[in-house]
């Protein structure tokens, strides 16, 4: 497939790596930015046949088949609506808008226009996540309760993510926007996010925005998701999730722990390892970087998902739905309480509320406890239904 | 030294086995509870020489020349009074009181009586902690922003935990009381605990107090200390904590990824390995249970202060500020905003506000970040002091 | 590119896997076995438009751009006899031959013929080895000393494999190839391996090959690289590696703890983990099999390659260097002594010998070891050259 | 109990530190050495009460009870020769002699003079590994197959340690006297090691043992322990154990990885970590090093023993045992063949040679593999005994 690359940045460069990489069919033929140095440079170093700094020329391109908006987050609005007036498919990076109400403007957009949208949340798809999220969906861990996905770093590459009024805020919108997302995978997409409560500070950074945030997120099931953001964390990227139910847990690390680990003195003439804070010591690589990160699958399911004429995983309105959460975290952090989501569109369950599960042990009791002691016996600590009075039974093996 | 024992359950064991444990020269000599069954056994199984059912008696045994406190919670405050009426040092376990009204009363009683006193909190004097602490203090993390801990497991042992009117409450009470000081001593605890966020739910269990809760303490530097605790999670006993600074960062893991790796099919007769869910497949035991949960030097620090007359690292002191801590807590999971710590007796720094800290680059300018980029050059981000502006410099090696 | 698929069993699944994954351009157009149901269930799965019980008649199919072979081990000389005699490239799985005298007879025929061939060793391939190969070759480990490849898991899947005659071998033919191939990488491709000493025995399966194997291969550098295979290995598949130097170490994990740990209780309805050897407790699964365990990377390399008429990175003399030294290996095994790798075709360095390294202190000393104390002193241990005489020095930081 | 430590270097630090720490109620009385300066400022450091350059004075101090030996390894008959002419009980610091006859004289003078005599190997006693031996003994692992313990890191503190007349040896002497040792632990201490290969080179050291080795100890069980040690790693100190049975396997890493994970950036004055190679990056710390590398339950189970006048898990017995398995691998890298350990004094089971163990599958066939198939089918590989051919069939769940 045929692809017009808008931005020609750092995500850019990520993009086109995993849509040249391997033995792919797609290319991007054309690639757009302000810059003509940035533009001829990236053409040679993937092999793009045209360039251009008109986004509308390279929207309107025929034979480009749908576009990627990899640009900074103040230009994301504008180029989706070009593309919606070209009626070209649109993939547009994170966070989709920034704030819920761009978001739905672009979501509106793409719909009325009547054409396909993904929202290129590459954390969802990673390799690891995906095989969580079926582990979650085939029972594997029974009732979601808790959820938990932190994104910690040194802080972004490009001079544009520090200025708010460019990328729209901080930490929270360049980094808890995957966070969140995941967080929903795994609670459920079709589960309405209720409330939020976060908190944000601005402890290292000399910026307007938050450089540290943690968030929670309350779903109608009472499952709380949990964000964790920094721009400021040394060692590397720290990029881990959880989630764990009534049947079982999770623990995913997607950077700084997967089976690689190396120490160096330096070597003779000084090894640089890639996203490592030093060139010595013990280092931790991820091997394949574009592919554990989700980039892969990602292309992989929303290009055949436009080919197939179905919906990817991850369209337009789940980047809505994010920043509706966002805006929510962003406010709490401010009036210091729990703030609802305001999701004017809401496509998933109504469950009107949070409902207790407690375990029935049988007519009159409520299991509090089942656990097998160092003898062999077994102490089974219930809760009697009509007084609420705890009980205490201990039953032999033999029993 | 010559200590009674308060309670004979599961924690008095834990204590009793760490008293007497390797070569040491301390011994309970009395121990008390209210049931003669569990004493019997109790003498029996430690080679205790004397058993009584009052507290009294125990206490003012003319041998005895310390108290420890293993009793349920609503029995710390009678323990320690009848201990103060006999001029005893006294070790009481966590958490100190059912809340901070109690705390006082405890701490004021041994303070007017001017006794020693111990705060038994195991899990600030685990090998790992006391050393990372000892790192924090000495400044390898820099300036500390976060800190997390978290205990997580499948409940309580003992029915008397899950009624409220005794424990004095759920996770919150049994399990953040250690997360909380934790925290306390990576940011210092000489640090005021400014106000505290939390949420705290009953999501599996068919109890009146929170089975799962995660709250958040901001101290007077900015820095924040996260809890988390849950009383039903799957896998084991998940004791984690971490903590990161502007110039390094530590993560502890006390119990179920310490280096020991078991998978077993089970083997021909069963086998049952300790504290696991199951009796196959892998398993992560700890190596020495009472030593990595820190009571061999918890024990150590406070016996040898009692014994030099000299300060241990934990006095009821401290127990007093965690409940306060934990009222705070409590209150916010109702009130759903912030809610100020009420610490009517302060004896650390008073800062007076939480101040920024920016790192100069030059007289006009923050330093935002500064990178080493693939090709060998450095990327220097700048804000501009007087206009608040972003600056980019990119600086070659030979420059 | 439109592939012939030779074999339909689990290899040729995991290639096939591997070649129609992501948005590949690459297709096996016609697949071959012995059959019918097997060749028609295959086609269903993965989309094949043709089928044959015929080797000839799939590697001369018109369309047949390269001829896969995922046969069994007795199978491959034969398939390569007939590719070479249509003048087709080939690529064939690993063991090359099952000895090195049929691994030379199939070099010596695609060599004849002049067509294009590579050798599938997956595990050379693994994004992580991969990393870890351009680490070492950058120098990051300096001189390498050791090397240690394992393979070990519960046995093959198919009965071919344990019937030596077909298989040539056990654990040292399935899994050794692998490890010795990965050795050699660390160690340098173009060093001589000299001698091996080999353990092989049959502890538990009742075959007539070996089920565990341990060898030492040595190389003219001095180096060594260890191999460990085992067919009776409990709690999944484990498959590390490691790498020593005078200035570092890497050690890789690929498969059971790369940063994915699950428990589950096994849910309600039974989950089912692949490559796990239960359904319940704390299980490892992979994120991306097919990316972790090299086969994308290694597709990539051989049919880029092949398309640009470059050398892959394996090619059948690496197959036929494995099998020499997995002759070497269990000729070792019998005879209990070192025994020389009978290397006819050596297209690499010839060192002649074994040199040491030793590392000048200054003109009349060798340096020992270089230690900061805790006192921040230096202790310098020397060695004397002219007398052998080991002298101590400690050098203050201010001297 | 009060103690004579003959030695006052390295180790007697790390053993005197063992048994004056926590609430121990042993103590050093007296310290001997043949320098007074050590002497003075270990007695400063520890305060003991007495020192001497004389070990018969120390032996034969009259409120001595036991005598430590932590002296270089070519002291240790001497002093052995004297504790038992006073007739004192006697511990002795690894390897016990500098060969099989030197620990030989060592265990027969002790014997004679009827003395109590403990070997201070103690990495048999580290937490973990008394848990795993514990597992091993109950059956959890089934049958042993493997054993394999690593000591590597970047050599001695010592000077003598580098000099083979006073060592006796290099990194076999030094470090494999451990490994061997937890193999026995592992497969059996009654199990005869039968004959041993190894291969030891001299890569980095300019010394004139090896710095270098691995070695491969076969028991009458068929069980195969392997040592793996090392003078010149880089990275730290790896301490790693394995054992792998029929029915599981148990991974133990006793140093560089246990939960305690660091990363800094060296802080303001730069941050000293212990046994790190480097003050900044990532470090990883051990919590406890003196309870983690075993030396309080060693001392507690020796001089318990000592008290009750029992026998302690490790006497000069075993220490002989291990010197002779290593007389055997420093024979065999000479000869390259296996050489047979000679053992003129055993005390274990007599197996009679090695024996086979297959599983029945019924009266006519043996299992190879019994394995689930994704499709819920049981896949059962058998051999027919009577013509030695493998069968394959699939059983339905529902059959």
């Amino acid at each position: 497939m045929k692809l017009a690359m808008l931005g020609s940045g750092f995500i850019a460069d990520f993009y086109t790596g995993a849509l040249h990489g391997q033995r792919n069919r797609d290319r991007v033929h054309v690639v757009q930015s302000r810059s003509e140095d940035n533009l001829k440079s990236f053409c040679q170093r993937w092999n793009v046949p045209k360039w251009t700094t008109s986004m509308q020329e390279a929207i309107e391109d025929p034979e480009v088949e749908a576009v990627v908006i990899a640009l900074p987050n103040h230009l994301h609005l504008e180029a989706t609506l070009l593309a919606a007036k070209a009626g070209k498919p649109v993939l547009c990076t994170k966070p989709l808008g920034r704030n819920a109400d761009e978001a739905r403007q672009m979501l509106e957009a793409v719909e009325e226009a009547g054409i396909f949208h993904g929202y290129l949340e590459d954390l969802v798809y990673t390799p690891k996540t995906l095989k969580a999220v079926e582990a979650v969906q085939k029972g594997a861990l029974g009732r979601i309760l808790w959820a938990r996905s932190r994104e910690t770093h040194p802080g972004p590459h490009s001079d544009w993510f520090w200025t708010k009024s460019i990328s729209g805020g901080g930490a929270i919108l360049d980094l808890a926007c995957h966070c969140i997302e995941i967080g929903r995978h795994y609670i459920g997409k079709d589960i309405k996010p209720v409330e939020v409560m976060c908190w944000a500070d601005t402890l290292v950074k000399p910026i307007d925005a938050e450089d540290h945030a943690i968030g929670l997120v309350r779903y109608e099931t009472g499952a709380v998701a949990q964000f964790e953001v920094s721009w400021a964390f040394r060692g590397g990227m720290d990029l881990r999730d959880e989630v764990c139910g009534t049947e079982g847990t999770i623990w995913n690390n997607h950077f700084l722990r997967t089976g690689f680990e190396m120490f160096t003195s330096g070597g003779k003439d000084g090894y640089v390892a890639e996203k490592a804070e030093s060139n010595a010591g013990w280092l931790f690589p991820v091997g394949d970087e574009v592919n554990d990160l989700g980039y892969n699958h990602m292309f992989t399911d929303i290009l055949t998902a436009l080919e197939n004429g179905t919906a990817p995983l991850e369209t337009f309105y789940d980047g809505y739905v994010v920043n509706a959460i966002m805006d929510a975290a962003l406010k709490s952090a401010q009036t210091k309480t729990w703030e609802p989501v305001d999701l004017a569109v809401w496509r998933g369950q109504e469950l009107g509320g949070v409902q207790q599960h407690f375990t029935d042990y049988d007519a009159d009791h409520y299991l509090v406890k089942e656990e097998v002691m160092p003898g062999g016996q077994t102490k089974i600590i219930l809760k009697e239904k009509a007084t609420g009075r705890m009980v205490q039974r201990v039953v032999n093996p033999q029993d």
